[in-house]
């Protein structure tokens, strides 16, 4: 079949690799309806992955339909429109069960398009390991995009906002405006925000924050423009949607006392120069990990059939899967309007 | 001064009454701008009250100005704007300190209005208590009216669903329109309602209801319609703005497994006949009790100042404290669109 | 087999019935080793059942071995040793995958012995359904009596105490010491509760409840001692283990300013004379409901296993399943010093 | 009047200062009854404290007697008999009269015995600024010694206790067995805690945290013990109570998938290399802050009043002030069994 796989820093290409199949009798074989770039793809496509293999197939989003399934799947079968978590559990133990996959008992929490150990979804078609549970029916109401947006990137805004104990009544900064941080200035409303101030050197972005209702700024004035609004109290939660140390160490010092600085940007540094003085004077939470997918679909799923989050409009560009390099090259020109890059097989 | 007193049942009458003056020294005396009816007021009206006198002032909601104060008020001032909380700590013990006046450890928490007590608010002028902590400046850039609401039907009405468990991706219903009900429905989705069921007898109520996002409907189709479009489920918090036995029993029918059924209509009957086998079956919650309106302060104030909270447009009436008692009679019947009545003495 | 069969008021006998048999692929056959006696059982004992039949088996407690599964069971196998929920959901929707039965999509939440529709647990073997949902092995460490209290009586003596807000730094009431009410003094204190005030009117349970640090009182003493000793405050959480109006509505009583009541006897009367007034005068919050009790496991195995709890110890007869009338009788005579009955086939 | 004053690393006196006086109309002189030294006391004994001044008293912990109180005082009058919080709000402020003096608008959150600003409690008497708020009665039942514990320490062991988000059932790890060390031991198993995995290297405090019910280990056992007995799921909360960087690391090494590291030993490093690699794998909260003090007191009081917790048992020593200078370095020489260190003017 068809995939984009990865051969090297910025050598993303659309190309052969053999057609994914059945292993274990609780897998599936979905066929790709529309697959997506996420901002953590970017880290591989620069060279930076979490493997050193090459010829593997990339992406972990994707939306599509059943066409194959082991003989132990009981709660899907072939034909079912599906959206495929990019948290991926063993399926078998408790926490996996109640959706939180990133406490897999097993140690199987995993992701798709990171090396040869599980495909990627920017494919033709993807195999889901324990699709009972690592993948769902599309709700009712909701359009493939929709879905497509639940697989990974807007359950990643909302859980960081989670993490950033937003509450009704709270101001609230969210750091970095790509597609998930401006999923989390929405998300940050629907959790009852007063001010959410986005800050983004993208004046672009920073408009379409600001058509959310957001207060938008950029990183040069936004510490100095935050403590002029707050009247020098700064901010009760911080979401931190970049992932890279100076924003880190930014969203740090926009945080009020006992406020939350929640990071969802994927980190690869191992070490960052934590402020702990200010931590300590401040009495700050601070928090970081990655999203268990499964386990902000209930929530999530009435708020996009209700009509409050619309996570579609940040879509950006719907390509042929064919030009997915050039999907690759857009997107990590951020300038250019790129938000999420959306792929057709 | 005049004000506004009662005389029995349906006979509350613009009427002279003798200057409020300091009895104690952390008490002010405020010359009240604004003031306004409350849907408890109705009780009295209809000869319920919870006094047996006569001859006293009514009305617990007001804004003004500090026209006197004694020697131990040290941080409010003549001349200050304030808000007047309708629910009255003794303002020394750490829960009143904290804000949350109900748990008032000097047994001191009461309420304007309700007898001979402690003067009624619908007046030129009323007395207040340790003033310091049972009102505050009118918060920068509230209007007037703003300001009146906060005194206690917002605030109630937060309140109210807060005790009913709302939170984000959650169904809600609120049942009764008046203006506290209408402002449970705009709290329930800044709180991150999915759907909000609104429940009144009156179309007009429910066209505003409809205009804030709700799905409204006569009770006598709400029980069935929430049955279909919960898909049997019903909702996991409602909020009872109504008061009596029928609604109250109504509501706790629409609470889902688990659900909670919180209710801030003032209820005046001594028993009422709670359905145990359901409660039972479903694992209820029912949560009941007045507002400490001093603690939802911090949350609501942002709220308002950021214009994600709008209470002045359930003000339906502002009409001279001279013609109060024709503003009772069009109150009380509920058809004629009156919701929230504010009065200028 | 032989079972525990109900034949009418105060007539349970040890009787013959068919052998229980698969009827779905994800059942599984226990057989039996210890079963226990509920304080609910006593309802079906007066006559007062869930249902109009006769002729079927009772008890939902037991412990036992795996010795048939379904083709579809996964997690278990023959020659397993379980432990049985008293709980019984489909298994297959996400709030049973979760562990909370009681929110079963496929309303399938239902109980062993309440009439024909699923077996009763005082008997040689029972059909268990959805059994890797339904049972869990025997935790390491766990004796076979500590597991038999986890399938109902702990775990409801826990939830009980959740559903009552108990937190570190509060006062507790438990009203009834059966053997429910007695872990629920335990659970208490584990909760971080200061004072546990235990209210029987049996000396014997009360000298147990006070060997475990509670403070016991009889139920004609118990509102004038709780209001002395906490200066008129009254207790914040309150957890009724009867069941009876009286007792329910003595909890209310007890209740402090914005505390709560948890009701966790079993109530069969359809209505209860709710005081409306004083709920709302002093905000209470009412909660009832029975107990998912898979959702109980991980909080308390560990905390058995730690030694934190001693279920065990509130095991006051071990009998033989063919003395069962017996061991209903002695039960039934509270005053006896039978707390939990256990039976062994 | 006498006091310890601070001349230079390890050069803490008793010595002679001027006596102190009121300043503010809402300020106490409390003459010192028992006063003790903090962990933290010994940065400013080596030299390291948060001033460049010498010649100033230190201590932050002291009971007493009121013996001259301004004119605004109105809560505490002379002679009685206090504890001293030592978190000092302004005490008019919202948060500061709700307990929590760490949100003090006012940006007045100070402390005893840092420098010129605000004289020390290891003297024969101190000034308290707004004593209403930072000082209390000792309360009905305590001992004056248990009261002492409560200015600070217990309080900080108990705040460090809640950040790590201690809950029943949860395992706990204590790294660091000085007495707030010791005291978080004791707190955890109130909060719930299943096992409390205690870390230090002086085995006279692993027998004294055995004493209490822990398992202790030698902090280079630790991380694999704890491997061992959590197969090699860590631990759910762990309290980091040295302050230094090497143990903050192993705290952090030492928690479970979504576990909280609260620290409470005083750091006085700028930066700290955290591992954000295992940190966002891990799903980590890292929680680091002071105590308010206050804001812990309506929970803590009534459990010493129950019995619940002892802090008195870990004061080692009790010594005339006069002999401060030996008693900081006893302090200092952490194996002889020192822990807290209390003093008498």
């Amino acid at each position: 079949m068809k995939a984009m796989l990865y051969y090297g820093a910025r050598d993303i290409r659309f190309d052969t690799i053999a057609d994914p199949t059945i292993i274990d009798d609780r897998d599936a074989i979905i066929k790709v309806d529309r697959c997506a770039i996420c901002g953590s793809d970017l880290h591989i496509y620069h060279g930076q992955g979490f493997s050193e293999e090459t010829g593997y197939s990339v992406g972990h989003e994707a939306v599509g339909e059943v066409v194959e399934t082991g003989s132990a799947v009981r709660r899907l079968k072939v034909g079912d429109k599906v959206m495929v978590s990019a948290a991926v559990g063993c399926g078998a133990c408790a926490p996996c069960l109640a959706g939180n996959v990133n406490l897999c008992l097993n140690g199987m929490a995993q992701c798709y398009g990171l090396g040869q150990r599980l495909g990627g979804c920017q494919a033709e078609a993807v195999r889901v390991p324990a699709v009972d549970f690592n993948a769902a029916l599309v709700p009712d109401g909701l359009s493939a995009d929709q879905a497509l947006m639940l697989t990974d990137s807007l359950a990643t805004a909302w859980f960081g906002c989670r993490n950033a104990d937003i509450a009704p009544g709270k101001n609230v900064a969210v750091v970095g405006l790509g597609s998930i941080g401006l999923m989390a200035v929405e998300s940050a409303f629907v959790m009852g925000a007063t001010r959410v101030f986005a800050i983004d050197p993208v004046p672009e972005r920073r408009a379409i924050a600001e058509s959310l209702g957001a207060i938008a700024f950029d990183p040069a004035d936004a510490l100095e423009r935050i403590k002029d609004l707050t009247k020098g109290r700064m901010v009760e939660s911080v979401v931190e949607a970049v992932g890279h140390d100076v924003t880190i160490a930014s969203a740090l010092r926009m945080a009020a006392r006992r406020g939350t600085v929640s990071v969802i940007g994927v980190n690869q540094d191992r070490r960052f120069e934590f402020p702990m003085s200010r931590a300590f004077n401040m009495g700050l939470t601070f928090r970081i990990g990655t999203c268990a997918v499964q386990e902000q679909w209930p929530e999530l799923i009435p708020l996009i059939q209700a009509g409050r989050l619309h996570p579609e409009r940040f879509i950006s560009h719907v390509m042929p899967l064919s030009q997915g390099a050039e999907a690759y090259a857009l997107f990590d020109a951020k300038s250019v309007g790129a938000l999420k890059m959306v792929m057709v097989p």
